[in-house]
């Protein structure tokens, strides 16, 4: 990818905000959606940032899947917990709205959960979690993904790739952010290898009949991390499970048995929470330990052919330090993005 | 292991809380320890049973490794969170302590925490979470493990087997029941195959230059869970480093790079939460979902040679069943309680 190939973040951003007020979202909204989907660019996740402007939200937007125009609903029947119907409003409006409810339940009580129902695709999970960060709090994110895992023991995709995101504040160092699909890898790894015609390695995925798959096009489901029972897939599963539960089964959403099959099945639940550091001690204290033991991982022996450990979230802070000044899209994106500016009727002047 | 190799669960009870309570714990502090622990061999979880009880937890009360009578110190700087200095006392009554504070907060708030530094070994992490269940709660509890497990890219054991567990209630189902090391394996397995002089499969461990082995007299460091970086393991690292944060730097306790190597270092940190389900929907209605959730599960295509599909914990609760007519002890570890009844001066009548 050469420099001429990047984009402008600011500029990306604007563009993004555009198409989303052209399609009926306020622009308040439409400007934390786009912040977002140019921050996940921006940090790398290239699967879930703006390649999907057009597939994953403009078209559901015009087509009704997504609602611009929420009725968002609120119930709380415990200090530090709140119920969302989402009204199948936009995922990044929803879980920025839903994060800061959790975050503002934390700044009163210690700790704040919003189980919401009936929300769309999110994107990526760190954008939420993350946001607890400037409030001195652990921050969690989890939603259902569409169904793609296979449950140890059983044939075909009955559970959901479904994504928890926790982050964690340091000082001088990065924070902690985890950011994970509780499968063995994320859909979209597996789509590229299909894409670019290359094989996946054994412990992806599985046939119909249950059998390791090294070819992309014969893979039915995706194994929970762990991979197999024998390597503990029952955990990676166990994951799965609890990230199902916690989004939907708490919020009265959709879950399987109901939830019927397919990736974009609308009305995804999600869960956030938050909690505050200085309900334990106080946060210079905390942030100084947590420096401290990242450095300490830094500073282990490597092995050969390392040069640098990464701590979850690093990679992702690198790739935001080089991307700022140009993101790289593929040729298709860019592509994509042109048509869409077509349809729209607005400018493509990236 | 034939029936007369069994022992029955309320002699053994009684057996081990006599035990404690000649080495200083008092009654009711050791009917909490005795009862975990067999409530553990029930469950078939028989390395963190009374196979331990001599080893673990009397030889460290007499040697005073572990306090008979701390004195327990509680902070909270906020509604939903407490921070608990443990004084090095005996994990079992610690847990208990700080899991009853978690579903108190609970029960006020929605929602509590505890974070507990300087305790010792708890046991089995699911005698906790299960905890919150007859409260129609989530459960959560956490504990840092000896160091054991290798960092992606790294070489050595540096990080923590490090646990989670989480216990969700159902209705006429069992409940859902996590209790996982985010290793791909804990070290009791390892220790069982070296032990009988068998290979472990490749995945589990890696040498001192970070190769994969399959003897485990060879094995360094475990993998975290996933294994390697191409099947995910920095996910399985990422949890064990969250378990680490909310453990160990949220109260304060020992962390890498403070907390010294080896097995059996004292001062182990937890971390304890209770989530109240009623704080977003009746828990009628909730423990109807999980049970229909649980069902599905049940019901689906199963692989060849497989009878039955078993959701998390559910192996554990038919073995309890199995088990209420007599818990099968090895012959090793009747002859450690025999040891132990003669050493204290209690009478061996399982």
């Amino acid at each position: 990818m050469t420099k001429s190939n990047t984009v402008d973040p600011k500029k990306l951003t604007i563009f993004t905000k555009e198409a989303f007020i052209k399609v009926g979202i306020s622009p308040k909204d439409a400007q934390i959606a786009a912040n977002m989907l140019v921050a996940t660019d921006l940090r790398g996740v290239d699967s879930h940032g703006v390649a999907r402007l057009y597939s994953h939200y403009i078209n559901r937007l015009k087509s009704r899947q997504i609602n611009a125009n929420p009725q968002i609903k609120m119930s709380s029947f415990s200090p530090s917990t709140v119920l969302m119907d989402a009204d199948q409003g936009l995922g990044f409006v929803i879980g920025n709205r839903a994060m800061s409810e959790a975050i503002r339940l934390a700044h009163e009580v210690g700790s704040g959960f919003v189980s919401v129902r009936n929300s769309t695709h999110f994107g990526a999970g760190a954008n939420y979690s993350m946001m607890a960060l400037k409030h001195g709090m652990i921050g969690i994110s989890m939603t259902q993904g569409g169904k793609g895992v296979v449950i140890p023991h059983t044939l075909g995709p009955s559970a959901g790739i479904n994504v928890m995101s926790v982050a964690v504040p340091a000082k001088k160092e990065k924070p902690y952010v985890l950011d994970m699909a509780t499968s063995v890898v994320a859909r979209g790894k597996l789509q590229l290898a299909q894409m670019r015609n290359v094989s996946i390695p054994e412990g992806w995925a599985v046939d119909k009949m249950g059998n390791p798959v090294t070819n992309a096009d014969e893979a039915d489901a995706i194994l929970p991390l762990g991979g197999t029972p024998k390597l503990g897939s029952y955990k990676g599963f166990g994951l799965t499970f609890l990230v199902e539960i916690l989004c939907s089964v708490l919020s009265g959403g959709l879950s399987y048995p109901k939830r019927p099959a397919g990736l974009n099945v609308p009305g995804p639940a999600h869960f956030f929470g938050a909690i505050r550091v200085d309900g334990f001690m106080p946060v210079e204290e905390f942030t100084q330990s947590m420096d401290a033991m990242i450095k300490a991982c830094h500073n282990l022996p490597k092995a050969q052919g390392v040069d640098k450990v990464y701590m979850p979230g690093e990679v992702e802070f690198e790739t935001e330090e080089n991307r700022k000044a140009g993101i790289p899209l593929h040729p298709k994106v860019i592509a994509s993005l042109k048509t869409l500016a077509e349809e729209l009727g607005i400018a493509y002047n990236l």
